[in-house]
């Protein structure tokens, strides 16, 4: 079973990451390179995250479909900028049994093309639209650099949505929208604040005209996109020949849009919330929000009695509660067991508590300690809300102090390059200067706020010419 | 949009099952052969199955996981009788990016292998026991035979749980109740009546002790495979090399068990209760149990306010109802259109029912037609779960009339090969007769029976060899 977390989150963010993730049952390596098994602890915070989504997808008129897995290479070609983005990590599919196949199959690494390529026979009139469809699968791409389980994985957990609407208005209302949902799940489940913007040309979707993303600050000030939303305009209803006729019977393209969102979302929470002990998970999001720990000396018939009389009310109370009465491990090998899981509250009961008829709590969260007398363990349901909001709290607290802005190169350099800020300045926007910029300072650009913003200063903060927008840079997983 | 189906069931069986999966909007052809699109209506009776299967899955501990679409030869070919099944039908990726790989990756045909390797790790201790995993995942089997609509795909949307167990009465109990709750799915979500029983020697999965199944006989007396289970005894446990130190502190192999159910299961459903008309569908699995078409020839602002009346209050009632006010339709293309899509009940609503304050109301089976006043309409629920009894014994009559026990050779010769019944007969059970009876009638055997039954003869019926068990047999898709 599990040990503890022997290295500090502030020395190394990437080596203690990897142990939470692993001790904390979340996820496996498996004996495939790159792809990681999905364990039940893990597996069920996706689920959550699903069931949350799928809901939000679902009240905006969205219907979940399956498309297939493999991708002829015809057309996966067929959008020339898409093609040139996803090739390199394409994974191909050439034998079916020993026979070798006449055309090589990706296995998606998207799907926009597959969907696409059946979204042409379906359309035909402005009454099929707006056609909203989503599919919760996992996409694979043959990633060369170093893999890290959940942010950077061969195969990942993931939700695709594709809409297709009659005009550019309604697409980029739907991109927006959505993008929208991504924000409050992550606030709302994962306990993660997060930068809503788009993408510079540079970093854009292959194939989109814009990306929307939402970007987390982590605690060694890299950003991590944490979901994407597109709006792909006219650029695949050509190439795949989707047209409609509208009410006035003339053939039109219609406007499009993709988004999506992974598990590498709750690697971000994890990098964000998590400490020295482990995991530190929401109540929103976690398996179990309490877990009830009997310290047993004498009377252990009575106290596992009433140990299970709190399970039961709590469990009546829809609160995801484990009693963990085995023998075989000691109530001190128990609390750091769950301080590793990230439980957001223990209960501890001993003769103390039998006695008083009462409760003894401790969150997972600054450690704090109280009492509850079981009369009124209703107000636990509160508690799990508070804890929730405070972990909100401090991470938007934090974010803010990581974020710093900037109008003067020489700094701005040694800021993003050094990791000692997020960098927010004036920028020319040009592919050319993000560039240059990467090869100076291995940091990018990672959004340019939705809205209008007054700018920093009129000259770019690289190149010096005419500055455009603002934006955030900084380095990523 | 849809027209009506224009093959006979009684005819074509299979032909007519194409036009209505297609017609009714349920599944489409892809760009890739023998890879289907599931569409948002076919879908979603997907999702209602997963959402009935996981909750009994969950209700005996079962947890969800997931486990890498992609299988190393080596570890695919560690049970010899597995790989030997299952070779001629994988797909296999040679190429990451432009890169040629060290060893091929399969697609997972199923993840006994891949997932048995990281148990073999996991697992130390009888404390570790039982463990309960299951994954809703897709697999891919590269059919060489014609595919079929979800009756035989190259890629298949199912679940497979993998549990673990100390003893082999453990595994076995595990098998059948699994086994149950497949059957109870199939008879409660989907009113298909099955028998259960166990797998011949030449049928059962390869790699298995065990393997049980339910089956369902189809309008054609064929008999189709809805879901299994197996008892894999210690075959997998060893050669992955899976060991727990038992209480005496002795190394054991467990015992284990697999078992899936697939989408199939729908296709089944689609061929024992679709009839000319279309798909025919239960209140328990259909995305709308109601639709409320608007008969519309004066008043129109009143009979709409009427019918949205109507709906809040089935969508009060919890029922999944949709109010199609769309004028470009006329109400007999819906009513088509509905019958079509299987809709159990239609309500129709005009100037009669709105000067009554009643509804009007045509059932899709029987076509039987009835009203009910508005001040009654709580009374629709009772009439939904009367369709769905009817339904389900509809077909649980009309099976029993196709199966016929016998004990003439050339009688069973004549009635399987001709498909004339589903044939009960003794056995002698041995792979040997088993070929030959495939090779002279097209059949195989589909189940026996679970319980110990009174041999129907004491020579097998082909062979004259000693029978050991009675036997159903039929051809299958």
């Amino acid at each position: 079973m599990a040990e503890g977390i022997d290295i500090k989150k502030e020395s190394d963010l990437i080596s203690w990451y990897n142990q939470v993730v692993i001790k904390s049952e979340m996820l496996d390596f498996s004996a495939v390179k790159g792809f990681a098994v999905y364990r039940p602890y893990g597996y069920e915070m996706w689920e959550r995250s699903v069931s949350y989504l799928d809901s939000k997808f679902k009240s905006v008129g969205v219907k979940n479909a399956y498309f297939p897995l493999l991708i002829p290479e015809s057309i996966l070609s067929k959008e020339k900028e898409h093609i040139a983005g996803f090739n390199p990590e394409v994974a191909w599919v050439t034998m079916g049994g020993d026979t070798k196949l006449d055309e090589k199959l990706a296995i998606r690494p998207t799907s926009e093309t597959i969907m696409y390529d059946s979204y042409s026979k379906w359309i035909k009139s402005y009454r099929d639209l707006p056609l909203l469809i989503n599919q919760w699968n996992t996409m694979v791409r043959w990633e060369t650099k170093e893999t890290r389980l959940l942010l950077r994985g061969r195969e990942n957990l993931w939700q695709e949505g594709h809409c297709v609407f009659r005009t550019n208005e309604e697409a980029d209302k739907n991109a927006r929208d959505i993008l929208n949902f991504y924000k409050q799940f992550l606030e709302e489940m994962l306990a993660v604040p997060v930068l809503a913007g788009r993408k510079s040309e540079s970093e854009k979707f292959a194939g989109a005209v814009t990306t929307y993303t939402v970007e987390a600050i982590l605690p060694n000030n890299f950003m991590s996109q944490a979901a994407t939303s597109h709006n792909l305009g006219q650029n695949f209803s050509k190439p795949f020949d989707i047209k409609f006729l509208d009410e006035k019977n003339e053939l039109q393209y219609p406007f499009q849009t993709s988004w999506g969102i992974s598990m590498r979302s709750i690697g971000v929470m994890l990098l964000v919330h998590g400490d020295n002990k482990g995991l530190v998970l929401s109540p929103h999001i976690a398996p179990y929000q309490c877990v009830i720990i009997p310290i047993i000396k004498e009377e252990r018939a009575a106290i596992i009695k009433y140990c299970k009389q709190i399970e039961s009310k709590l469990k009546e109370m829809n609160i995801r509660v484990l009693l963990d009465s085995r023998e075989e491990y000691s109530p001190g090998w128990k609390l750091n067991e769950y301080d590793l899981k990230g439980v957001p509250l223990k209960i501890q009961v001993g003769k103390r508590e039998l006695d008083s008829k009462n409760i003894s709590l401790k969150t997972r969260i600054n450690n704090e300690q109280s009492s509850l007398a079981f009369d009124e363990i209703e107000k636990l349901k509160e508690k799990l809300e508070e804890i929730h909001e405070k972990m909100l709290e401090n991470a938007r607290e934090d974010s803010k102090k990581r974020i710093k802005e900037e109008d003067s190169k020489e700094r701005f350099v040694k800021e993003v390059k050094d990791s000692l800020y997020v960098a927010k300045a004036s920028w020319c926007g040009t592919p050319e200067c993000e560039e240059k910029i990467k090869n100076e300072t291995g940091a990018t650009s990672r959004l340019i706020p939705l809205e209008n913003e007054e700018l920093i200063s009129k000259k770019c903060i690289f190149c010096g010419n005419d500055s455009k927008v603002n934006a955030y840079f900084a380095k990523s997983y």
